[in-house]
């Protein structure tokens, strides 16, 4: 299923690059390398030539963004800012099912305005990871074009920057949300219609991730379900829906087609590679992960829901 | 998929039947025949004959017991006894996800020993509904090697009767509970490690019902997941489980193996026969269900999962 030979074309991802301080039901730990750009990077260049655009501080380890080097991840667009870099500090709840947010320090993100590289302008795949959708209608207004343009967006912009939001909504192809912000951003508790709903804002596509539970595609060929890969060592779930967007994004450039079995592939290797993530703390496993072991745990996902005909 | 012309054994199934007053977002509704006995038997005899062992008191409508004697459900077992019938008062929060019980009236089943007739004794697929374990051990006592014995709990009798309920364990085949059950049982969050530990109290199968998300079924050939239908009207999910229970075991008895494939199947037909029962109050959906409707569904819920190979 996952082709080596395919031709492929580079994914853009805007995001945050971040310093998380995470006290976990295990382990305690601090100053672990994060932001939805760095896992929704690390998750795409397992398929496909994935290109940043972020800004850390002159605080962030050179070794960090080597180590993104060393995956293939394209960190030109990777600004250095005077200052210290983004951290987020939070904790988890003993069965990893809900987190508190403790501190966000924005530091450098406070004053980052994206900027593409010119080289990055064309790029047809657009990953708009979580940030200020003000900042995100920006890069909408520097690419080229794009074969495909998605979006994440969270709870704090959904309540606070509405408008601007649903102004993004207008202009992007697939939104990816979890189904908290899904019934949030719809003010419907049913899924269907709250799909519904939003889709009728703009995006045609909607992939909402439901951890342990899985995700579901909603398009116009209907509804598609993956489920989560059932792990026995969860350790961190912190990254798991940006290395979830990363996946599908890179898997959908190396297919090279969006039609439905790819959108629908695509969201099955998406809960193979978010499974990874959280076993690790911060993105530990996925810096070691490659394609073969993917390849291995995506059949398994199969053979879950596999019946006979 | 699913055959009109195998044969089949009967399902015997020992459970409740009440009056439930119901107190929905869309609507107060009184007096609604309920119970597990009455939503598993319904289901079950959409595919096979089922059995029924419950009791009901005096004030129970005799029309009720003729609808289900209409569907092909067996009767003789249902015990007429002098008092009230058991009854449920709840309340569903207005997203149907979470309810609370405001009143338990055992009445006539505060009494209830559940005898077989000769008949019964025979039956090949014993259903265990959501009784006393203690009554549940004494049905056990009364059969005569069953091919498949399955049962469900809840969380009373998990938290009141775990000595009981752990004795019962050891003598049934397949355990059929929700996920919050689950954990509460193997008093670990975990799915996968939760339903190890419960296997390892002797069921060979469990089958975790997840409501809205799915449902799974762990045995010695692993893990499958089936979804739930994503319905746009839900209205009432009282009975929803039972339902799933009960027609996973007229599937299972209608298609004559237990062996993986047909396990599988029976998940994924169990998952849509409740879908149609949370679409009315009470039973009025189920009374009228019919195994071409179940079928169409059933070909929707398959598209669901499906992706290309």
């Amino acid at each position: 299923m996952i082709h080596s030979t395919r031709s492929q074309d580079p994914v853009l991802i805007v995001g945050s690059m971040a310093f998380d301080d995470l006290e976990l039901p295990s382990v305690d730990a601090k100053d672990v390398i994060g932001g939805s750009a760095t896992y929704a990077s690390l998750s795409a260049s397992l398929f496909s030539e994935a290109r940043v655009v972020a800004v850390v501080g002159d605080d962030f380890p050179k070794q960090a963004v080597e180590t993104l080097a060393s995956r293939g991840v394209d960190v030109e667009g990777i600004e250095r800012a005077r200052g210290k870099t983004f951290r987020w500090v939070g904790r988890y709840a003993k069965n990893l099912a809900s987190r508190t947010t403790l501190d966000t320090q924005l530091n450098v993100f406070a004053d980052f305005r994206p900027k593409l590289p010119a080289a990055y302008r064309a790029s047809p795949y657009l990953l708009l990871g979580n940030i200020h959708p003000a900042l995100q209608l920006e890069v909408l207004t520097q690419v080229e074009r794009p074969k495909l343009v998605a979006a994440d967006t969270m709870n704090f912009w959904i309540s606070g920057e509405r408008p601007t939001l649903l102004e993004l909504l207008k202009k992007i192809d697939t939104l990816v949300i979890n189904d908290e912000e899904l019934r949030q951003l719809a003010d419907e508790h049913n899924v269907k219609r709250a799909a519904a709903r939003v889709r009728s804002l703009g995006p045609r596509r909607l992939v909402v991730k439901r951890g342990e539970y899985g995700a579901m595609l909603f398009d116009d060929h209907g509804i598609f379900f993956a489920p989560a890969y059932p792990l026995e060592d969860e350790v961190d779930p912190t990254g798991a829906g940006d290395t979830f967007a990363g996946a599908l994004m890179g898997y959908l450039s190396r297919e090279g087609t969006l039609d439905e079995s790819s959108m629908r592939k695509a969201l099955m290797v998406a809960a193979t590679v978010a499974s990874f993530c959280v076993e690790g703390v911060g993105t530990e496993r996925l810096v070691s992960l490659d394609r073969a072991q993917v390849a291995r745990r995506l059949e398994d996902l199969r053979t879950l829901v596999h019946f006979g005909h």
